[in-house]
C-alpha cells in the first residue's frame, strides 16, 4: 500500500482527497495534518467519512509526513513551498494541490500571489500535473504543479484548436463559470448561502491568479504568447465548472472541428467529447473525474465555442491530484477514480 | 384607473404583473385570460395573490378585452399577433410580452419562429418598447412589441459602447445567463428541479430566437449590420439574467468608459450604473426593474467587458411591459415599479 | 415624517428593515448606526438599496437617536436593554426586535441568554409585539418586545386551538423548519453555500432560546403552563419558516376547526387562513408580512395538524416591527407593507 | 457475473441503479427497459453514465427478462404485479422498488393504491426488503418488496423504540422532510424549479401512500396496531429524507437510550448510530446507501426525539434494493455500496 499524507486536511479539497482516497485499492492515508483541528477525528469533521478512516489531524511535521510515499498539499499558496524541499530531499513525491509551482516565471507568480518564492529551484523542476498534456514528464516527476480549476476546464477545451494553430491566438475569451465550493471552506460573508444562493455574479474581471496560469498554459501549446480575457462567476451550486471559450478562427473554411477534438482526446480516460450538438451540463461530472466538452460554431460563422464541464473539486483539484498519484506510481491511471457522477 | 386586460395569465409573465400590477395606484385589472383555467379564481393558482384581487381567468374575447384601456398578452407567440388587430382597431392599447413584433424584417422572424406571420402591418407600425432607445415612440404608441430578456440586458449594456463607435461591431461577444424561470410555466423534464438545480449549461449555441432581436437593436444603434456570437446559459437560480458582454475596442487609447456609462443612464430611472469596478449580482435586481450595469478593461487591454444584470421577469419581462403602459399613459414612469429587490 | 432610527443595520433585519422602510409613505430613516461600518453608505453594502436612501452609517450614540421618534434595535441580545432606558426617558418610542424584552421571567431569561438582565423594570413595561393578541396594548406601549421568527409561526398557528381550550396543554409539539437567513449575517462556516445547501438537518434539539418564549405565549392562552417539544430545522432556502404544529384533541368529537380558524382571524390583515385541504408554501408569502395557516385533522383522528408559514425577515422580524410601529402611531397598519410575496 | 435486468430504467430510481451497479463488480446489467425510449442508448439519457454501459432501452419482454438472474422494478405500482409471476415460475429473482408487494392486507392495498391487486399469492410470499429486520428472509426470499423511501427512514428510527416497547405506541409521530427527486422525473408544472425551490411545504397531510406502509412496519415491532400521524414535507434540494420523529415515553425514567441504539445497529454496516448529542445532516448521506440516526431526549422530558436521515435514491430505493440483491445472491452485502456521501 502506498503511503499518503495530506497537508492541510480541512478544506474542501482535504476532504475530497479522503473521499476519494477512502476507495482507492491501492492506498492508504497515514496522517493529515491541520494546526487548528489537531487531535480531532477526520470523522469528527466531516460525518460522511464515519467508519472509513481511524485518523486524527496532526500538527504539520517534516518528521511524519516524511514516513510517507506521498505527500499532498490542500493548502493556500506559501505552505507547500516551505515544506517541499525538505520532504523531496527525503525522497518523498510531493503533489501541490496549491498555487506554489504553477507558474514558471517566478516575477509573474510573485506577483498575482504577493509574496517572494522561496522555493526557485523547486519550482524549475516542478511538472505541471495536466496528464492531457504532461502525462510522461508526470510519470517521472517527483514534484507535480497541480493545476487549478478554472486551468484545467479552460486548457482542456482549448487545446486542440491551439495545437492546430487554428484560432487567433490574440482573440481568447473564457467566460467561467464556478460552484461556490471554489471559494473555499474559510468563514466568509460572501460565501454564505445568503449572499450566493440564487444569485449569480462575475468577480475578478480586472484579473483573477488563474489568468497567469491559462496564459502559460496555452501559450506553451500555440507556441507564442498568448492574449486572453478571463472572467470568473460565482455560480450558485455548490460543485462544476462550466468554461465557455470562444476563439476566432483564422481561416474560416470547413473544419472537422467534432473530429479533431475526438481524435485528440481518443485515448484519455478523463475526457469526453461529447457528440456534435451537445450542451455539457456540469452536473454529468459532479463528484466525478471527467471533463466532457462540446465544440460549436455557430451559423457556421468565424466564431468557436468550447464547452468544457468538470467537477471543480474532482478533476479540478482531487481528483486531477490522485490521477497524478496514479501514474507517478505507475498504478492504473483510473484507480480510485471510477465513480460515476451524481445524477440528479 | 386604467382599466387593463391581460391575456394569458398563467405563466409567469402573467403572475408577475399581476403582482406588479397589484400595487399600481392607476389601475385595475379588469380581465385576465386562459383557455385551461376558465372560471377559477387568479388567487386559487397563485396565493400570493390571495386578497389582492377578485378575479376569475376567463377565456379570451375580444368583445370583452375591448373594454380594457390597455391589453397585455403574456402569450407565446403567434396569440398576440391574431387578437392585436381587431382590439387596436376598437382603440384598445396593446402590449405584447410575446415575440411576435419584435422583429421587423418579417422574413426573419419567419425563418426563427417557424410561422407565417399574419399581421405585417402592426409590425411595421409596433415601437420596440426598450424606454431607454424609444421612449418617444412609445408615448405615441398604439402597441409595443416588448424586448425579451437576454435582448433587454444585451442592448442595455452595449448601448453606450456601440453608440460612441468605440468598439468592434464584427467582434461581440454576449455570454448570457439565465435563471430558470426563463424557461416558463410549462411541464417540461428539463426545466424540474432535479434537472436543473445543482448544474449550469450553455443551451441553444447554435441559434437562439433571442439572436436576430439583439442584432437588430445593436444594428440600429450601430447603424450597420453587427457580428454578434450570442450563448445563452440556464443557471440554477430562479430569476435573474447576468449578461457578460466583451468588445472589442476600435482605438485601445485610453476612455472614460465609466464616465461615457454614467452620462449615457444618467437620466434613466431603471439604468444603474455601478462605481468603477463593481461587479453587479442579479439578486440586487431580483423582483425590481432595475438593471445594473458595470463597465470594465481588464488590464486596460484592448477587450471591452460590460456586466448588465436585471430580474428577467421585471425589466425583462412585466415590470417592463408596465413601465411602457406608464409611458404611453402619461403617468410617472416608475408608478408602481418602486418596489427594491429583495435581499437576501 | 416619523423619524426612524435603527441601531444595528448591517444584518439582514436591518436591511430588510430599509427595504420595507423605502417604499413606507409615512417615514424617513434618518439615522442608521453599526460599529464595524462607520461611514459606509447603506447602498454599498446592500446594492438592492442605490438610489433609495442618502445615508451612512454611524457610531450608536443615544444622542444622536434621540432625535428620532422611534428606534429599532436590530441588535444581538443584550444592546437593546442597555440603550433603550436612556431613549424611553427621552421620549422616544423603542421596538427590539431582538430577544430582550421577550421574556417576563427574567431568570428564565438569563438561562437562555447567559447574561443577567439589565433593566428589569423596562423587562416589566415591555409590550410583547404580536398585534393578534396584543393590539391594544401596542397601541399604548412606548417599549415593544418583537418576537422571534419560530414563535411568530408558532403562536399564531396555535393560538385557535389553546384559546379554545380544544387541544392537551402537555403534548404540543412544534416542527419547525427555517430558511437559512435565521441564521444571520455572521460569517460561520456552518452557514456557508457549501454547507447548507442541498442538505436538511434539526438543530438545537436539546433546547433552543425561542422555547421558553413559545411556551410562554401559549401558557397565557391557555391559561396554564404548556408542555412543548420544539425541534427547529435548517432547510435549504433563504427565507422562510414552515412550522408543522401538532396537538392532541382533549374530546375527539367533531369540530369545525376551518371555521374556528377562519373566525378568530378574520379581521387580521396579515393572517391568511388557507382553504380547507391546504398545504401553504413558504414562498406564498416571501418577501411579504403574511402568515398563512391551514389546519388538517387527518384520519379525522385525534390529532391535530397546523401548517403556519411565515417569512422570517418580514412577520418574523421587519415586517412585525413595522406593523407595531404602524399601530403605535395610529398609521394604517397596513402601510409600507402591502408587498406581494415574489413567487416564483 | 450475476445477470440483471431492470425494468422501467429511465426514473431516478432506474439511473440510480445503473449508476450503482456500474461499480460492482459481481453484476452485469443486460437489460433495461423502456417503453418510451425503446433502442436509446441509456448514456445519451444520462451522460453521467457515457462510457460505462453499452446497454439500450428494450421494450420489457419476460422473454428477454428471463434470461436474467434477477429483475429490478423501478416501476410506478402495478406493473411489477403484472410481470413477476411469470418470471419467478422461470427462476428468476425479482427485486420490486415499486409498491406492489410492500403491503400484506390487500384491502388497505387497494384503498391506498386505488386498483385491484393480480397477485395476491405472490403478495403473501413477498419479503419485505428490510433487512435490519428481515436479513434472514431476504436470503432465501425469491421476491423482493424493496420498503419505500420514507419507511425506510422511518422505521430504522422507530425500532430501538418500540422494540423495547418504550414509546407508547398510540403516539407517534413521523415529521419527514424529503428531496424533490422524490417525486420523480415526470413533467409535473408542480416540481419545477420554479415552484419547488426556495420553499417549503407539507403535502399529503389527510393521507399519504406511506402511511399504512409504516404502521404495518411499526405494528409488527411493537407487537401491536400504532397509532401514527404522518407528515411529509417537500424540501428544497434534491436529495435526501430528514425523518423527526416523536415518542412519548411510557415510562419516564432514566433510560440509556443512547447505549440502546447503539447495541440494536452495532452489526449493522448501513445504520450508523451517531454520537450523543449529533444532529446529522442528509448531505451525510448523500449518494451512499447509509442512514444515520441520532436520539435526543429534550430536557430529559418525556418525549423522545429521533433524527434519521437518509438518500431516497439510495438507502430508500436504489441502494437497499442492491444490498437486498447482495443478500439473496450471497455476496458481501456492502458490494457496490461503499460509495461515500459527497461532501460538500
Amino acid at each position: 500500500m502506498i503511503k499518503v499524507g495530506i497537508v492541510g486536511g480541512t478544506g474542501y479539497t482535504g476532504v475530497e482527497l479522503l473521499r476519494i482516497l477512502a476507495n482507492h485499492p491501492q492506498v492508504k492515508v497515514e496522517v493529515i495534518t491541520s494546526r487548528s483541528e489537531e487531535g480531532v477525528h477526520v470523522a469528527d469533521m466531516f460525518p460522511n467519512l464515519r467508519g472509513r478512516y481511524d485518523l486524527r489531524y496532526s500538527i504539520p511535521s517534516v518528521e511524519v509526513l516524511a514516513s510517507c510515499d506521498v505527500v499532498f498539499f490542500a493548502t493556500p499558496h506559501g505552505v507547500a513551498m516551505s515544506m517541499a524541499p525538505e520532504l523531496l530531499e527525503r525522497g518523498v513525491k510531493v503533489i501541490d494541490l496549491g498555487a506554489d509551482f504553477r507558474i514558471r516565471d517566478l516575477e509573474v507568480w510573485s506577483q498575482w500571489y504577493g509574496m517572494e518564492h522561496t522555493a526557485p529551484d523547486l519550482a524549475a523542476q516542478a511538472v505541471y500535473g495536466l496528464p492531457e498534456i504532461n502525462r510522461e514528464q508526470i510519470q517521472n516527476a517527483q514534484l507535480i504543479a497541480c493545476p487549478g480549476c478554472y486551468p484545467t476546464a479552460t486548457q482542456l477545451g482549448y487545446f486542440p484548436l491551439l495545437e492546430n494553430k487554428l484560432i487567433d491566438h490574440r482573440r481568447l475569451i473564457a467566460d467561467c463559470k464556478s460552484g461556490v465550493s471554489g471559494g473555499g471552506r474559510g468563514a466568509k460573508v460572501g460565501m454564505l448561502m445568503c449572499e450566493t444562493s440564487e444569485s449569480m455574479m462575475a468577480y475578478g474581471v480586472p484579473g483573477h491568479r488563474h489568468l497567469p496560469e491559462i496564459k502559460q498554459g496555452l501559450a506553451d501549446v500555440a507556441e507564442r504568447p498568448v492574449h486572453l480575457t478571463f472572467v470568473p462567476h460565482l455560480t450558485p451550486m455548490i460543485r462544476g465548472i462550466h468554461a465557455t471559450l470562444y476563439g476566432v478562427l483564422k481561416d474560416p473554411v470547413d473544419h472537422d472541428l467534432q473530429a479533431m477534438f475526438e481524435a485528440r482526446y481518443a485515448n484519455e480516460p478523463f475526457v469526453d467529447v461529447m457528440p456534435a450538438g451537445s450542451h455539457p451540463q456540469t452536473r454529468s461530472a459532479k463528484g466525478s473525474n471527467m471533463c466532457r466538452i462540446s465544440v460549436h460554431r455557430p451559423q457556421n460563422d468565424d466564431t468557436v465555442v468550447v464547452l468544457s464541464v468538470i467537477d471543480n473539486l474532482v478533476k479540478g483539484a482531487a481528483g486531477q491530484a490522485v490521477q497524478n498519484m496514479n501514474i507517478m506510481f505507475d498504478l492504473a491511471e483510473t484507480s480510485g477514480l471510477e465513480t460515476v457522477a451524481l445524477m440528479p
